[in-house]
């Protein structure tokens, strides 16, 4: 990453840096040999001949936008699958593909192709037999088809029961027929679905002899392989521009009795025989593997984008110089503004403990999968349960983050060209697909009220629930880790008790148990998130802990700053709940007050190595703000030369409109 | 507004409403002879041939939607002079046209014009002589020019005094040579600057023989009036796209030894002779009259803002349908889960809240320039504080609003078509311009900690800030509106001492002032948005309570409803501060909690009464989820019929990349 041209702000950083970043990318990689392969991969497909955009995609209109992804998209697949290493087994793969972020590089806005990779493949192999995933994985992996995963519709989202789209059974001729009734019954929002897709994996409601059999899988051919055309029976087309995901040609699907063969429903879980004879599920808990799967994908997607943010504007906050509080001498670094440090050093702390949760998540997710194929199922609902707290947290607090991190760069974080506005239309989009945050937080609740009671009964509860069990009162404040971990979860338990009895107030008060819990929904929410504080604290700790002993001294320390400075911070965020909860005292938060300032001062002159150690390339970070370099301002004027606009001195539009304006003959 | 084809549910909302819509249109509007000239106003405007766009602008390319925006900008303008009432004078006229929204409805993301009215006109007026005025306010006001306001260079923003570009005068030809010196001395952000204005008042810093006096401000011609091609010397184009503002060509500009006449800079306040003579500003604190107006209209926009939005989200969570928390019963109106509700009540509260607000403001604004003009400056230095704080705060809050709005409308409010990102994206923008909002706090905490030293020593404090002198013990807590006033007063007072102790112990410790004020700096912020909220809690209840007895009872009690929930609301968010400085009690807090989700159900049947009573006409609201009759769905789908893509079954993508690559061939 060597340049001759580094800004003279960042080598100075680079240079006061007490820890060996590479020591720490490492780590972040978990070990030097999954650095290397990483580098490699980047090395091999950034460099792709015309892969890379000439000019930038923000000029284009909408549809030029989605031509120039799958020019790129194609070139993208090819290079990943020729230089991946495929002697890593699958699930190995994954663990060791976290950090992979080529895609940001080459389809920012993300892939048409995305959700062939991300669903169509993994609900083939979670649904489809044997026999069936034999066929269909095989022409998916050799790319001779391109699916997408097609199951929310215009009218209903995270409630899956209300889908209106029908599989109706035809006994006579083996044949289901695919109906979309309404208006809101056409699917709407698959990546690839509107122009990219010729396969798709259909969630739709199974019906035979007009009885209801539950929402069920099936595959089904939308376009022609040779033509492309969609086929009969099949309205398809796009949805139209969003917040983000504009490359992604997200479409929506409607069905008019289109008849597909019985084989074509995938029949791992749920069976429909030849004389229309249905088989349920051995288990229905099993249905929930894929949306684990995804969730623990959201929680390093998530991060991963909370790292590309924070890179980029801790980066630019070290070259920027602004206003000069003490006269005669030279603006400072922003970065060494106190409330700066206070909106981006949070925002690392905060990538540092999900990078360790997602690790951490991933290992139980291969460790119950494990269970799973063998028949175990003990587990799952705590897996669950897990997944779906943390998708919550770290998709809200990333999101918050990015966010925060944009406004910390100013004017400058507004244009599109620092990437961040793009980081952020991405990531908050986690916020509400694969289950919308506050019904997540309400299942959690769910599970908590019922553990809450299954505690009262003095039965035990699942390891990362059972702290409820303890009813001890509060001891004297502990600003110790354990310490403020032991008052997280006093909180969890606190609020989780007052949500309990509003609950049962509202019961008594002659509300039906649905209407009671609805009316006390506010507080149901708060106390799951306050649970998964409880995981995160808890989660984030230990994974560090665990990797301290192999860790040279001075990474060892900026690692403990940076998570007790997370500690610190949901301490004094949380402030209100603690003072209910526990024994914290105003004498308590001053002195965490002060401890959290002068963290921050520690921290502050390995901002820019901490973020150097992410080992984004400039191609993936895509920043005209982040750059290694540091040259922020040169990139800013060189990305708004390639404007179309400024290809001309005079634009058109002087001449038609503006001129007879001003001269008053219009 | 009348429609034969309203949704069932947004019917029977309107049928349920207790109070008397219109009624409240009127109150909003300031009497009911502004909401006739307002729609007056809106009806012939939005009328106009050729006004409204034939395919939405989202579809087109950067430089389109540039050319679009002109061609829509001068018949807008056009309009707008022929159309708007010329009798008001021009306080009044600003007064009442405070809920005007038509530029929304014709170019939703701001015109290129924006800020020939909105800052350049207001300049002249705020900075010209008499003579300066009569000539190009004449030019100016009748559209024979197009002007725009530079001031933010690519290297600095806020802190005006880094500016770079210089003004250097030559007493020999009486001409000031304009010059940027180095790269990060380019203007840069100015709307309407890039290929649009032909004129601009550029701040400078103004040289005379080596000795700088200042940033001055300069009229430019930058084009040629006939031509439009920049004038020799000038390096003049767009920026690149941003997350929004994207037709309003937003521009950069440098200067290469432009040399102007001297009676180009404008000199109502400082001047230079034509010997060279400097003459100062007789008061510095003049050059705040026109800041202050810009921050007092902040504040009116982003109110008016988060009125779209929620407008949008509460009429689409009456139409939604989603899940069946009750087994055999219909799918409940999302509306009617009290999350949502918790979400949106208080977000309409807000707009409430900040609409009254930004009257007091105005008229204390207005006053103040009365007295302005009489030579009377003792009230700018409080408004100029208020007028900081109060930017900072709505900003913030409506912004914040803004975007739950969007995400309580799930994926279909990430779609573009809801208007929900656009309103996010233009929204946060004033949490950045004209003043970022951290930096605006540190200001307001400076006044505070100088008001608190003040008191200390038994000096008067202005009326805004006069309960910082109260030294009395907290009584016992007090849930009436006032007893909530008295408890964030002791809050601010709380955390405002807490900050000078801080100040004084880092100095204790050995810090220079300025390293103590930049490691208090957290706190420091703090204390100020806790002033701000004393504030807004105070003005909204006054500005409801004068109102009250005219209006009929409905009304009345719906109103304070609201400010009851506001109140409510903030108590819980600022919870742990009340346990802190008040005598606030977990039984208390209780009693709270039950008596906001009370409130939520009861302002619920009015909700969307309160939304309709903002009467923004479907152009207005431009949003496919928020329209009058509730056709969410079917506006979703012809939004999305209208893209380019769909006019094609096939796109040329497939045959030119993506079916070589499934067959193999790439």
């Amino acid at each position: 990453m060597a340049s001759t041209n580094v800004n003279e702000d960042l080598r100075n950083e680079r240079t006061k840096c007490n820890f060996n970043v590479e020591e720490l990318t490492n780590l972040l990689d978990d070990g030097k040999i999954n650095t290397k392969r990483r580098r490699d991969l980047e090395e091999k497909v950034l460099n792709v001949k015309g892969i890379r955009d000439e000019i930038p995609e923000d000029y284009l209109s909408h549809k030029e936008k989605y031509e120039n992804a799958v020019r790129k998209s194609v070139l993208l697949y090819k290079a990943l699958r020729e230089y991946t290493d495929t002697s890593i087994p699958f699930d190995q793969k994954i663990r060791a593909n976290l950090r992979n972020s080529i895609p940001a590089a080459i389809v920012k806005d993300n892939s048409p192709f995305m959700l062939h990779s991300e669903m169509f493949i993994i609900a083939i192999m979670g649904q489809g037999t044997d026999e069936q995933k034999e066929y269909w994985l095989k022409r998916a992996n050799n790319l001779e088809i391109i699916g997408t995963y097609a199951q929310t519709e215009l009218g209903h989202g995270t409630f899956l029961r209300g889908l209106e789209t029908t599989a109706t059974y035809d006994a006579n001729t083996e044949e289901f027929i695919l109906n979309s009734p309404t208006l809101t019954a056409y699917k709407w929002w698959p990546g690839g679905l509107a122009h990219t897709a010729n396969y798709c994996v259909v969630m739709a409601q199974l019906l035979i002899k007009d009885k209801s059999y539950g929402i069920q899988p099936f595959m089904v051919q939308i376009r022609d392989e040779e033509t492309h055309m969609p086929l009969p029976g099949i309205k398809v087309g796009e949805i139209g521009p969003k917040l983000g995901f504009n490359t992604v040609n997200n479409g929506f699907l409607g069905f008019d009795h289109l008849r597909i063969p019985r084989e074509r429903m995938l029949m791992k879980n749920a069976q429909v025989l030849k004389d229309g004879t249905f088989k349920a599920s051995p288990n229905s808990k099993l249905a929930y593997g894929t949306m684990v799967y995804v969730r623990v994908m959201i929680v390093n997607t998530v991060s991963k984008y909370l790292a590309r943010a924070v890179t980029i504007a801790i980066r630019y906050s070290a070259i920027r110089r602004q206003s000069q509080p003490k006269p005669g001498e030279p603006e400072p670094q922003i970065l060494d503004y106190v409330t700066q440090q206070h909106k981006l050093l949070i925002a690392l702390a905060t990538t540092h403990a999900y990078h360790f949760t997602v690790r951490w998540l991933w290992d139980l997710y291969s460790n119950v999968n494990k269970d799973l194929s063998r028949g175990q199922l003990d587990n799952l609902p705590e897996l669950h349960a897990l997944a779906c707290s943390l998708k919550v947290v770290s998709s809200a607090d990333c999101t918050a983050l990015i966010e925060k991190c944009r406004m910390a760069c100013g004017g400058h974080g507004y244009m599109l060209s620092s990437c961040l506005p793009l980081l952020y239309g991405v990531s908050t989009a986690t916020c509400t697909y694969e289950g919308e945050n506050t019904v997540l937080l309400l299942q959690a609740a769910r599970s908590l009220v019922k553990a809450w009671h299954q505690a009262l009964k003095g039965q035990p509860l699942s390891p990362s629930m059972s702290y409820l069990e303890d009813k001890s009162p509060p001891t004297s404040w502990n600003s110790s880790l354990d310490g403020i971990i032991s008052s997280f979860q006093r909180v969890a338990r606190g609020k989780l008790s007052a949500s309990v009895s509003a609950l049962e107030q509202y019961m008594a008060s002659g509300l039906s148990p649905e209407d009671a819990w609805n009316k006390a929904s506010i507080q149901l929410t708060a106390a799951a998130e306050a649970h998964a504080r409880v995981i995160v604290l808890t989660v984030y700790k230990a994974e560090v802990e665990k990797r301290a002993a192999s860790l040279s001294p001075p990474l060892r320390a900026v690692l403990y700053q940076l998570l007790e400075l997370y500690f610190i911070f949901w301490t004094l965020e949380k402030m209100g709940d603690l003072l209910l909860y526990t024994k914290l005292s105003e004498i308590d938060i001053r002195g965490l007050q002060k401890k959290y300032e002068d963290l921050l001062e520690k921290i502050r002159p390995n901002a820019v190595g901490l973020v150097d150690s992410f080992d984004f390339r400039d191609e993936i970070l895509n920043s005209t703000l982040g750059a290694y370099d540091g040259r922020a301002y040169e990139r800013l004027m060189e990305e708004a030369l390639k404007s179309p606009l400024n290809s001309e001195p005079v634009n058109q539009s002087f001449h038609k409109y503006l001129k007879p304006f001003l001269r008053g003959k219009l």
